[in-house]
């Protein structure tokens, strides 16, 4: 059932039902059982179509990423009129963000591996904003200089992932500049404390800086464009739950005489557990890019999958792969091959294989990953996140 | 009649009474009759008594500034705090501000003249905030660059002033740094929305900003202490409709480990027309510090008096001084002699004194104050108020 918080969003939830499997889906929580489509209709986003996955293929060589070909990416605004104005030789910013809660997981990495490939074949600037505001303002047991602390070891995810060096700017909020208050300041006055409470779900029990912080998810909307001088397209990878900030901001946008911000949403990146995202707040469920990678390999070893109670009993029905985790994490992340996720599905239906196979396999490969991963990680300094903070 | 609007505030209305005298007295209104005794009591300040006023002669050679000897600065919260700290070393700095909404008049001038004062005396720092942020904010038809040039204009008249080059120091909202955001960012996590709303009178149609904006007033009274890297005391001299602000911020420097701001308040300056105090919204009634002295005389001579409707009246009933806007000009501002403004007061009474005698005399001095302070203010440049804004 939906908790009901000082700040919780009840922007979506299918009406009535209060179950554990109702849908909720806020920039703050997601629970329940996922209905992409009646997210899409309620959000009024679009399905990303042939089309605009026809126009990508142009620019990436024929070659499509393997969490658009297989659908993680799978609604958008606007999107293809980035395309548009791409054609006409307005380039566009890729802008995405992350609140820094604690570690970084492989559930956060996963739309960063989407922009770091939408940066690779547009060849674009990214900002990435980190919303250490956010979480300390959001989070009554966190300190500031906690989530501020995050910031920064985030911020080696981030970089580890191999975003361009040359064209990847942070946008630190608790390290806020002069140009980034102006314009949240702009955005802050064309926003309501109706329009805020209606989408955000604010309440009388909510502080004053959560109010105001749409204002600052917001500016880096605009940043580009003040930075350069001239209106820029601006184009969100992330998640849909965040989807209400860029609502707002859209509506705001015409107003200042910007463009309005285009987004490409994915859906949730499923966690160890049964059923949910990966979530850091149920730690055992979340491979953490800190993890030890044997440590990682035990959790895969004991992860949700969607085998039968018995050996015998799965190999007489089969298992279940559309609620296997072990099988998604292959399909969206470990196992581009098409021939080879299809066999893997075709088997486990008729039960020729069994959990254990699958989690060792799967096992093998998160631990060959994160060790990749800490590799690169281990380098990323202070001094070189410090180096690609936005200071004007 | 207190109009209603998105932010009209109602934490002090004398209740059910709805004529022009009614008393509204908030951070952006003040109108009808002012009743100090029980602004005080409701706003829970307390009256200057002489216990402070002796304490404050021995820091002043044993003189006192005309506007604490004649009672227009009347009330404060913890003054008597600020002066045992002093005697036990801990020196305190001045804080105070400006709503850069138009130019600088009189009426601003009075407690900055009050504060250059109290730095002299005490030999303080002080830190002068521009609200151009708020100004904007609340201004459904300001832009933002109007509101930060307006920042500017009146910072020459704040240095025109004569404050101590060496220990003041500017804090411009819409050059927000760091240092600054993260401390409005620790206060607006402990206030609700709820304790906004009912101090500030919030409504739907409030934007975001608006409300966030506490926080950014309350900032100064905790930077001192994080620049200086200690607690420091903080003195805030400045008219008692800003007090609701430093309620909220006495209410949360001790979640934050700081000293609570203690505040000198002053009553409102006079307009030169019947009742209310000298408002930029109504231009014939205040004198600009950009005015030309003549044209500033001639608004003088047009001023509201407690004058009779003709002369033989005025000679035979006597004037009234209590009503007069000239006489309290010359008793706050002007004539800093006990007996000189003690025989204005009586020959008026007793009908020997006629109103064009008195503007005529008034007219002079405004006109040869306002000479002074624009050759003083024009030679304050964009530069010297540059070096003096605070960029940490």
């Amino acid at each position: 059932m939906a908790k009901k918080s000082a700040f919780v969003v009840v922007n979506f939830m299918t009406d009535g039902e209060k179950d554990f499997n109702t849908m909720v889906v806020t920039p703050w929580e997601v629970k329940g059982e996922i209905d992409y489509k009646k997210l899409v209709k309620k959000f009024g986003t679009t399905f990303l179509s042939t089309k605009e996955i026809t126009q990508i293929k142009e620019y990436s060589g024929g070659e499509l990423h393997l969490l658009l070909r297989r659908g993680l990416f799978f609604s958008h605004r606007d999107f293809d009129w980035i395309l548009q104005m791409l054609k006409k030789g307005e380039k566009f910013v890729l802008y995405t963000g992350r609140g820094p809660s604690g570690h970084t997981h492989l559930g956060h990495l996963v739309p960063w591996i989407f922009t770091k490939w939408l940066q690779d074949i547009f060849n674009v600037d990214l900002y990435f904003q980190l919303t250490d505001d956010e979480k300390f303002l959001f989070n009554q047991k966190f300190t500031f200089q906690e989530s501020q602390n995050f910031a920064y070891e985030n911020a080696k995810d981030i970089l580890a992932v191999g975003f361009n060096p040359e064209k990847t700017h942070f946008i630190f909020d608790s390290q806020l500049t002069k140009t980034m208050y102006q314009i949240a300041v702009e955005v802050a006055k064309r926003v309501t404390f109706s329009t805020a409470k209606a989408v955000f779900g604010f309440v009388n029990e909510s502080n004053i800086g959560m109010i105001f912080y749409p204002s600052i998810q917001a500016m880096p909307c605009f940043l580009p464009s003040v930075l350069q001088g001239k209106n820029v397209p601006v184009l969100i990878p992330a998640a849909i739950d965040q989807d209400p900030y860029w609502r707002i901001t859209r509506d705001v946008a015409p107003k200042l005489g910007y463009y309005k911000p285009a987004a490409i949403h994915c859906k949730f990146f499923p966690g160890l557990a049964e059923g949910g995202k990966m979530s850091a707040s149920e730690p055992d469920s979340c491979i953490f890019t800190t993890d030890d990678p044997n440590k990682a390999k035990k959790k895969i070893m004991r992860a949700f999958t969607g085998g039968r109670a018995t050996i015998e009993e799965q190999k007489k029905l089969g298992g279940q792969p559309e609620i296997c985790n072990i099988y998604w994490y292959e399909y969206y992340l470990f196992e581009p091959d098409d021939k080879k996720i299809e066999k893997m599905r075709s088997d486990c239906l008729a039960g020729k294989l069994l959990c254990g196979t699958c989690k060792k396999r799967l096992g093998e490969k998160v631990k060959q990953f994160l060790a990749d991963h800490q590799s690169r990680r281990e380098k990323i300094t202070k001094e070189m996140i410090d180096e690609k903070i936005i200071k004007t």
